[in-house]
């Protein structure tokens, strides 16, 4: 669908301009001196000739058919020109102009009438508030920026400058470029999950690299991206997490920038690669790009100097890889080629080894790519180098070394990832490693995160679960009788459901636990509290008191028929002393919970993905420790059991200090529970379930809380 | 001390050579083509001129004084060279070869050798194991390492592959360089603080950058670090904390690598700025170098574009800075001379505005760098590049902009940091920051972290405490009963004191907590029952019995006289079924702590450093949340106030949930004890005080464990 925008055949230059600072002279100038394979229409009415190419008076004075309108004219002009446009049947348009959303309520509304004005005229746009957008294989242009490379790469990016940073950086690394650069801008029309679609179609993108700041549809775009990296790596940066830098975004492209741990983790669950450090953008995508991914998540290190190896080993531990020492032949083999000084266990240090011959980095990989336990390797230090600093003899024995490498990759399908402190110098080694697409790093902080985003991508494809699609199906196990409570609240003009009610609903849905039952009297209330077996809880029901300890509305333990009824008593009037003008249908009888481990579920609705669920340890250690986990909504049964693994706490589950462990069993199935009713209900805004008490056996909600949308 | 090895006026090269691939040529070479200012003396028996120098047969030979010598020959070879050194009163001494401890234990009988050797005839060296080392001000380069600049960062590493990687890292900046490099190598004689030491009273040094994997003298660098940082900052990337970083470190330089998280907290409490990421570690000290530290931990960013202001803002934020929004004045300021679109509150967006006119930059950095709650200004985006990437008439804007940046910063005593795109272009711009001492960034994370470095040693210099000063004065508070509990462990042969034991220890130092009393029998259990006012704990007593619960050797909560006679028995029984040759001492009696917060307080002795203490959150939460902090001994009462607010469980002290808090005082005060203690016995290897009980007035040491030295 997005084929004629992104492949168009013929362009439009709205706004076609002879002064070289305009951006409508300098879009024609870039076309042509590009080469791009399509027609070029500059449109001005004021003009004949601009660059030696015919100039349109209006769009419609076209002979041929226009796929694309780069559109460079200020922001009120937008919605006429749409309409022109519409009427020469155009299927795209790149509008560059800024001054919509991102200014605040007066450009919202001009932003609406962009939108309002494509739609109805058929046309689907890039932007508005973007630098433009390139398709490097056909060298159309239309952003200005020079000499980008052509590659496998896809770039999609919200901020210009970012883009501007990653091209420079793919030239200056002289390997890997792209097929495609849209600039996002305001989204307003063609949404981040459309280009994504586009993108996992296109044959010649192998990699997709994003820059976001916000997004408006994020469930749909976490259902592409989840569709998208089982065939292709998706590397993404999320910036705008910080209140300073959501007031940046907000000012750059009025976006919601979403809440920080929330994203994060619902990005890394469709197997996208997040990254933190911009820095580390480009040289993870062009990794995955260029290099298999690495199977079993462990890794050797090849070194010509203890210093390099000794922080790579750091670095690639805290990413959680192995280096596992080498297999006694592999051990045995380096052995028999580096000097007695050398290390050979791993990391691997050829200690001088290598001087009088680097063509040894060869042999040295050879033995270690054969390691069935290895599953790639990082080479750190001088390689590349030794031409330069020693002696330009040694050129050779590196350029050999580079060929093998090449070699060997194709062969054994295990990654060689290079860092050379000589990347930014001439080297013919290491533009021969760059031509066998071995990406080259002159950073070993960044080897070391193109290394781990190896293992990541590789360790997800193993993982990858086909049911975990973020597809939410509303109402599709709604029952009757829970639609009724929700009914009688709407009813009330409520929009929080009573305790009873919140517990009703979720025991309907099969969550093992008790409601305990409202009386409205003291006879009742002993009357239900004889019903239990054991000391009861008292707890106020009303619509107008939410915080009911603040109202001093529950009552813990009691058990004796004085207990009650005084207990009773006691709660109706602290509730009528608290709030006199309160309806208070009564007060909740329920047994007693034993004592267990408290913990907490909730979820809420997030503004870029929905309904999200949030697992943790209860009690005051939620607070402290913030040892909790966010899933986006819907979760299947094997989530449930990777949320509650995600938490440190979890070994407490399973029993420490010869403790017995917890029912995770039933854990696991009250949080499928509550995906079940978030799915079942639409109604609900968020849930909060919060001490549930879990048993040796069994589990008690103590309490619940359910609000409903506004 | 060190003068004359570092500052040599005079150098003989023992091995010189004319093998052009030897040590000894090249040495020759490149004091000869950089212009060592002092005497160059060969000495090799079988030459008599090398590169037109005369080659001495022996160092005896020589007429003049020599200051150093360079010796390139084999391990073997160093014990007699430095006995023929000392006979010709050299001062000091490198010593390349490796071959020592590294190799293992052969090697470091080798390495106890050229110790002796050097101490007998007084002589101060650096290595073995080393690349050797450059005095940039006298051109002295025993390295080869060709073309490093001339600064005020002096450097220090252990390892030849990272002074080449951070040489070359200046050479590409070039902005700033080094007064000295030492390769440290086994650090055998000169250790790293006596290096710290001459580089805190070098005149030109103004910042010290090392690289370490591990140091013998843990404390001592402390207390010199200590006594520098306040002085001139200190900036140190630590390596080998993984497990293969270790192996790796250990092959290396056969050093001990410290535990991680003591080694860092440490680091950083003498000021130092410690470094995770080696890419960090040249720019950090290069900024350090040339700005003024950041006083008020805040910052403005000043951007040409939205997403890198984003991704800088987010960027500062996790590391704590501060970015406040901008006064109104301020505001009124850029709002005057800025675009509507640009934002003006904190990042600032000029949005174009300095497209045409790049020295507006200037006017902005004016405005916001006389805002009062403004500490520095991050610039970030393009500036230095306006004249490359849109038009070469915008260089003179950019030109006098850097020039105003460059008075800016000497009149104000603000930092400015800037990141550009085109750091790495040939602009005259940003070569005038250089030449002002503004560092230039390619890297917005680097750019950040740099900042984050800056506002982190101002907040140092201002919170400097002259009292943690990392001095140990064994036995101050020895006290003569205390002295006798251990003798009296001793005389036995045990190296564990038994609980009783270590509890009346840390009671005789002030630690307001019951002991209890031992009871042999039956009789005397009762007896010492009724002393005491409640329920009562009983603990199997024995040297032989270290986990008393495993012996099934602990009853709690026992009151009645049938209770206290049935304890003693079955722990007495309970205890021989589980060691029948356990020498038992009885049971101890002692009060049933009062529910309350279980925290553990554990003092041990560092292989680095020496004695530590750690504190945290007791229970099973320790061992899940990890929520401890670690501080080398002596701490001072302001330290124990501080080790406690460093834990995140310390609001748990003060009471959260409307819980009335703990008696963080006696914690205090135990802490202090604890300390004590371990300054008065030198003979404790470790200490355990776990669990303690916190209650809201005063505190529990329910279980203590003393470990004493082998």
């Amino acid at each position: 669908m997005l084929d004629k925008v992104l492949n168009a055949k013929s362009v439009a230059i709205i706004g076609a301009s002879k002064n070289k600072t305009k951006r409508g002279y300098q879009a024609i100038k870039t076309l042509l001196s590009d080469g791009y394979e399509g027609d070029i229409y500059p449109v001005n009415p004021k003009e004949d000739k601009i660059l030696g190419l015919v100039c349109y008076k209006d769009i419609m004075d076209i002979e041929g058919p226009v796929d694309l309108a780069l559109i460079t004219t200020p922001a009120r002009t937008i919605p006429d020109i749409l309409k022109r446009c519409g009427q020469k049947k155009v299927a795209g348009a790149v509008i560059i102009a800024g001054g919509f959303r991102e200014l605040g309520a007066r450009g919202k509304e001009l932003e609406q009438a962009v939108v309002t004005a494509a739609q109805e005229n058929g046309i689907r746009f890039i932007g508005p508030n973007t630098s433009g957008m390139i398709n490097l294989k056909t060298n159309m242009n239309l952003v200005g920026i020079q000499n980008a490379p052509l590659g496998n790469i896809a770039l999609l990016c919200q901020s210009g400058n970012m883009a501007l940073t990653l091209i420079t950086e793919a030239t200056i690394r002289k390997h890997e470029g792209f097929t495609y650069y849209v600039g996002v801008g305001n989204e307003s029309d063609i949404k981040f999950h459309e280009y994504l679609e586009f993108f996992r179609n296109d044959p010649d993108t192998k990699t997709i690299l994003i820059y976001v700041e916000g997004m408006s549809e994020g469930r749909k775009f976490l259902q592409e991206a989840y569709k998208t990296s089982i065939k292709k790596p998706i590397v993404l940066l999320k910036s705008g997490r910080s209140a300073a830098g959501k007031r940046s975004a907000g000012s750059h492209t009025g976006s919601l920038a979403g809440v920080g741990e929330v994203t994060k983790a619902a990005y890394a669950r469709t197997g996208i690669i997040v990254i933190e450090n911009s820095d580390e953008l480009f040289p993870v995508a062009e990794t995955l790009s260029s290099q298999p991914p690495i199977k079993n998540n462990s890794i050797a290190i090849l070194a010509d100097g203890g210093g390099h190896a000794t922080i790579a080993a750091d670095l690639l531990s805290d990413y959680g890889i192995n280096m596992p020492e080498l297999s006694e032949k592999t051990q045995a083999g380096l052995r028999a080629i580096l000097p007695e000084a050398a290390s050979v266990v791993n990391p691997v240090d050829v200690a001088g080894g290598t001087d009088a011959d680097p063509s040894l980095f060869a042999d040295c990989v050879k033995i270690i790519i054969n390691d069935p336990n290895i599953g790639g390797i990082l080479v750190v230090g001088l390689f590349g180098g030794y031409g330069i600093r020693f002696d330009k003899s040694l050129a050779i024995g590196e350029e050999a070394a580079a060929h093998r490498f090449g070699a060997m990759v194709k062969k054994r399908k295990k990654p060689i990832i290079v860092h050379s402190l000589y990347s930014s110098h001439e080297s013919r080694a290491l533009d021969l490693l760059r031509h066998y697409d071995i990406p080259v790093h002159d950073s070993l902080d960044i080897s070391c995160k193109c290394v781990a985003s190896l293992c990541q991508y590789g360790n997800y494809l193993k993982s990858y679960h086909a049911k975990t699609n973020f597809v939410f199906n509303w109402k599709n196990k709604a029952k009757k009788e829970g639609n009724f409570i929700i009914e009688a609240a709407r009813k009330e003009g409520r929009h929080v459901l009573l305790e009873h009610e919140a517990k009703k609903l979720i025991k309907l849905h099969g969550a093992q636990t008790a409601v305990g039952r409202l009386a409205e009297d003291e006879d009742e209330a002993w009357e239900i509290a004889q019903s239990i077996n054991g000391n009861c809880v008292l707890k106020i029901v009303s619509p107008d008191i939410l915080h009911k300890s603040d109202a001093r509305g529950v009552k813990l333990d009691l058990g004796s028929e004085q207990e009650i009824r005084n207990g009773f008593r006691q709660i109706m009037k602290n509730g009528l002393a608290y709030n006199p003008q309160a309806d208070i249908r009564g007060v909740l009888i329920a047994p007693m919970a034993q004592k267990g481990l408290e913990i907490i579920i909730g979820t809420k609705t997030d503004e870029l993905f929905g309904p999200v669920i949030m697992y943790g340890l209860g009690g005051i250690m939620v607070e402290i420790m913030k040892d909790v986990t966010f899933w986006v909504l819907p979760v299947s049964p094997a989530s449930c059991r990777k949320m509650i693994e995600e938490t440190r706490s979890s070994v407490l589950l399973d029993g420490v200090r010869g403790q017995n462990g917890y029912d995770k069993k039933s854990l696991r199935k009250l949080i499928s529970i509550c995906s079940e009713l978030i799915e079942s209900y639409p109604d609900i805004e968020e849930m909060d379930l919060n001490p549930v008490i879990l048993h040796e056996q069994g589990l008690d909600v103590v309490d619940a809380r359910i609000i409903l949308k506004k």
